[in-house]
């Protein structure tokens, strides 16, 4: 196994050098030939995908994740057609200087290379990041889950039609062969073969992803978003930003999962919580039970806890320096939004709250990389290094250092 | 042990809180303290220094590395004052655009948070990479080598003093109290505290990096660089750059290890590399000894060896296309060097070359972060992700996304 992988990752490895010299109209067409074919071959896809479901026996939330509908298949392939108009992010010069001594130096935008990916059912992922790494110049090495490998292995093989239809090498697109947990570890160690590698999963793989991954990676880890409604909030606002952050799509990372008021308005924006968030189990501490007599107490562990569900953690805070306090200690970097009228409050929660994104007077399911128009993302990063929030064309490319010169010693 | 450090490693997080919203001017004021005291103090510095040359018994050049002279510390007080002049990279906004549905969102500069470094002997590293943090808001938590514990605990000393001055917290600049090689491990694995670790060393650090780090990391490797003499090359120039790459410090990652030069100019070329290169070891394959009788053969190990001494591999190819394929093949990412006249041949080293940092008429020798203008760096990185190359104020920050709106919903 371990072999035919290595075998697979060099060819891989070799493909992304084709690409990151390929032209921006090339990278392009290969995107709206894919498109074109999944809208062409909707039927074949939903086929292999039925092959998946068949064998599928969990009726979780999983099984929706693994469905590709036809409607679903047509939005593949739209966001591969937003993705192809999206500008070329490559040979921009981010910086250029001269040195005293005469040197020319720029710092020029490249592909990353190889960038792998580690994810769980989703099949539409499979296009998704397909999509953003060949417009950027990257090979997609992809290890999906093994419920999903017949929907995928149709997909790939339809974005290697294309690329070689352009003149491409297929390989910059590729799919692990053996969708087992120890390849997936044997993945995560492919140093010099894979450039940056994103997992997309739950804690487990999260755990994993440290324990085993030997090259360098981005994490896209939990979303513990919060929604602070401060003392200057307008309450209608604040109301329709908690509903629709809580219950728009609970089980996403950028959903809303705790609650926080400012004790000034706490009364009267927790009386009418109940009727905003209809079929919300809402778990409140000491002083958010006082306008809210029929919740949950809740536990420090609840504050806590990535929900994923249609369950919401309320408590009341005495000051903003609190709520920015409590966002700090229980956070996971994801998004953060409060809901202000007051200039200085939001200033204040915009440079002092550390998170990949912060918001104000806006929900927190806007951070999303097709709703932030970079036409989906690859991952978003809870992390700081490399790239914070949605992972989108620009944050597949690095810098790399450019330095003429007539001779220069030194 | 672990507990102790765990506790080390919060109050260093809380530090980056404070210093993550500390105004420039008084960021560029503790370097500039620190820069005082090392001038004010340079006895007191070299004298501490003395007691950890003093039980150091490696004659190699480990004992230059850790010697701080006089000049030394001045020339780090004067590096210090070279980066606090340097504009400050915080809360620049990168990007800006507005979204159909009214968003105003901007990607605003932000320091990491708590940047890690590990490092062997090289007491100025301390001071530098304290100098870099400070002056973009980062802290810096640094775990040096057990040979340079008591010139870095004068060191980190005086930078303590520096930031309680100027009203920021002291841990802001901490030092691992244990040296040992379990406390380095246990160091690589402080999630959650450390944000960006940084590895400065040989391939057993890397090796040990690899293995224990479970917080995201920024790999300084090694250094294979190469210059190619092109066809259409001034071949005086190639000379004087050869020499320079190869012989002004061998010892470092940007130094050349290996020649390559096209055939139409080999024997005009290395006829005279013997007289440009006295005392260098020159490792020849079959071709360029026609022209260097007296090398010895390079073996195919020779290609892949950083020497970091006065050796240097020869090879001679047959086109820009072939040096091309030679530098991906023993490449180390790091710097490589073109000499040419030819623009085109330039062009196509600059585009297909992939490396940090790719030269064109100039030494390898100036892909360092002073050279280039940074006032240092953490690091120099060979990887992809995050940064390539040297790692100055701008790579010690991250792109955090503000999202401002008037109630937006999805």
């Amino acid at each position: 196994m371990s072999d035919a992988l290595w075998a697979q990752g060099r060819s891989v490895r070799d493909a992304a050098t084709a690409l990151a010299q390929s032209a921006d109209d090339v990278r392009r067409a290969v995107l709206s030939d894919v498109a074109d074919a999944l809208e062409a071959r909707v039927e074949e896809v939903v086929a292999a995908n039925a092959l998946d479901l068949a064998v599928y026996d969990d009726l979780g939330p999983g099984r929706d994740r693994l469905t590709l509908s036809p409607a679903r298949v047509g939005a593949m392939a739209q966001t591969l057609r937003e993705v192809a108009a999206l500008a070329d992010p490559l040979f921009e010069v981010a910086e250029s200087f001269t040195r005293p001594n005469g040197l020319r130096v720029e710092k020029i935008r490249v592909p990353l290379g190889v960038v792998g990916v580690v994810y769980e059912n989703r099949p539409n992922v499979t296009c998704d990041v397909a999509g953003l790494c060949v417009r950027s110049g990257n090979a997609a090495f992809l290890r999906g889950s093994s419920s999903a490998q017949r929907s995928n292995e149709l997909l790939v093989a339809l974005w290697r039609e294309a690329l070689e239809k352009e003149g491409l090498p297929a390989e910059a697109v590729s799919l692990v062969a053996d969708p087992s947990r120890e390849a997936a570890a044997a993945f995560m160690g492919l140093v010099g073969v894979i450039d940056c590698l994103v997992p997309r999963g739950g804690p487990s793989l999260i755990a994993a992803m440290r324990e085993h991954a030997r090259v360098p990676y981005v994490l896209d880890g939990d979303g513990n978003c919060h929604v602070y409604v401060d003392r200057a909030a307008d309450l209608a606002m604040a109301r329709a930003i908690v509903a629709n952050a809580k219950t728009s799509r609970p089980g996403v990372c950028n959903a809303a999962e705790t609650l926080l008021v400012h004790r000034d308005v706490a009364d009267a924006f927790l009386a009418e919580l109940p009727d905003a968030l209809p079929g919300v189990e809402l778990r409140a501490d000491e002083r958010a039970r006082v306008a809210l007599a029929g919740a949950v107490p809740a536990t420090e562990a609840d504050f806590a806890t990535e929900f994923l569900d249609l369950v919401l953690a309320v408590g009341v805070v005495d000051s903003l320096e609190e709520a920015i306090a409590h966002v700090a200690r229980y956070g996971t970097g994801h998004s953060e939004a409060i809901v202000t009228n007051d200039p200085a409050a939001a200033d204040a929660w915009v440079r002092r709250v550390d998170a990949a994104a912060v918001l104000v007077n806006a929900s927190t399911r806007f951070i999303d990389g097709g709703e932030l128009g970079l036409g989906g993302e690859v991952g978003i990063s809870t992390q700081k290094l490399h790239a914070r929030g949605p992972m989108g064309l620009r944050e597949l490319t690095c810098l790399k250092w450019v330095v003429r010169g007539e001779g220069q010693v030194r």
